[in-house]
């Protein structure tokens, strides 16, 4: 459908975890453009398609993110984060920390770097905020295409720690903002489903705090 | 696949526009709570799921929002929009905006309303910001989740104009905001893929600027 392969709705949305240790094999521009293209038919109000993707492939390029990448994740990884992922390798934080750090130190290899970038309202009432409803929605479109084509992606944002010299080597003009680096490339893991508590836990009927244990048939 | 029928991920992709004229009929319960699952299953920083979602059906909750949701929709649908609207009803801008505007007018009479509601950063360089990087992907997974069983969506965040009066019914409490409003049903209208500029217009190579008019083999 749409030139794509097919592929199931359902399991594409129940597998398509973060996968941050990836292959470095090339991607083909026709891929890369084709989960570009599912991420533009995300939701946009007033159709304004206020997003722009910078699709990095260049070694030095990706080295000079890479760089940056990995001291604001030496930022973050340190006494409980970095604890944990010692003391405790295989509980779930301990993986995801293990895998969040495995990125950091291997990022200047993946194959394809795409930096999605978004403008700012300019109503009064929210004068300066990106537009995130809008950028957000079609990164989750982007990684689920992907998910099609057997590419991992993983969301970051933690290259906006050194965002101001990071958008002067990518050339991001000031109205818009780098809020998303997503790393692509064919994954080394497996494909699974995320470990989420059930949903009615996350599901209140009519009012907050009015849980349900089992769904009525109706 | 995960107890859902089976449909196609990229028909999903491209043909989950927002459906802003819906049926009155029921939703069932189930169907509701397996498009929130299919929510929670969207990507999660640290695994944090910090997202609640309230399901509304009650006819005196949903009057209650209505009022409020057509209030701050006038508040915008006056001068230059308006004008748009009634002087070029065909035109791409016309159509969207007749069809919020029925929106606002009609949705009392939606079978639910999901309100999507997230906590916020406490870490210093962000703090109090929405994690709506989390809720806005978990958001677009519930809208096609939701298009596999026919069911028609809208993302609106015009309810948070009144967000006070409106969390303070539904008993959202202060640590979470109440970002989207997310009006549900099988809808009057037929899917259709929504009118986007080509991808390759909003793809940049390397650095920004940097556009392509054909995709290289490679």
């Amino acid at each position: 459908m749409f030139g794509n392969p097919e592929f199931d709705l359902y399991e594409a949305i129940y597998t398509t975890r973060a996968m941050r240790r990836l292959k470095p094999d090339p991607v083909s521009p026709q891929l890369i453009v084709k989960v570009i293209e599912a991420a533009t038919m995300g939701p946009s109000g007033g159709n304004r398609q206020p997003w722009k993707f910078i699709v990095v492939r260049d070694r030095e390029t990706k080295a000079f993110v890479a760089e940056r990448y990995l001291k604001a994740w030496k930022m973050y990884f340190t006494g409980k984060a970095r604890a944990i992922a010692e003391n405790d390798p295989q509980s779930p934080q301990g993986r995801i920390l293990r895998s969040a750090n495995y990125l950091a130190e291997h990022i200047a290899d993946v194959p394809v770097m795409i930096f999605c970038c978004v403008k700012r309202y300019t109503d009064p009432w929210r004068a300066g905020q990106p537009m995130l409803n809008a950028i957000f929605p079609a990164i989750q479109n982007l990684c689920l295409a992907a998910r099609g084509y057997g590419l991992g992606t993983s969301i970051t944002g933690l290259h906006m720690r050194f965002g101001a010299e990071i958008n002067e080597r990518l050339g991001v003009p000031p109205e818009y903002d780098n809020v998303a680096l997503i790393p692509m490339g064919y994954p080394k893991g497996r494909w699974d489903r995320p470990a989420r508590k059930p949903a009615l836990e996350a599901t209140f009927w009519e009012k907050w705090g009015n849980s349900i244990a089992t769904i009525p048939e109706e």
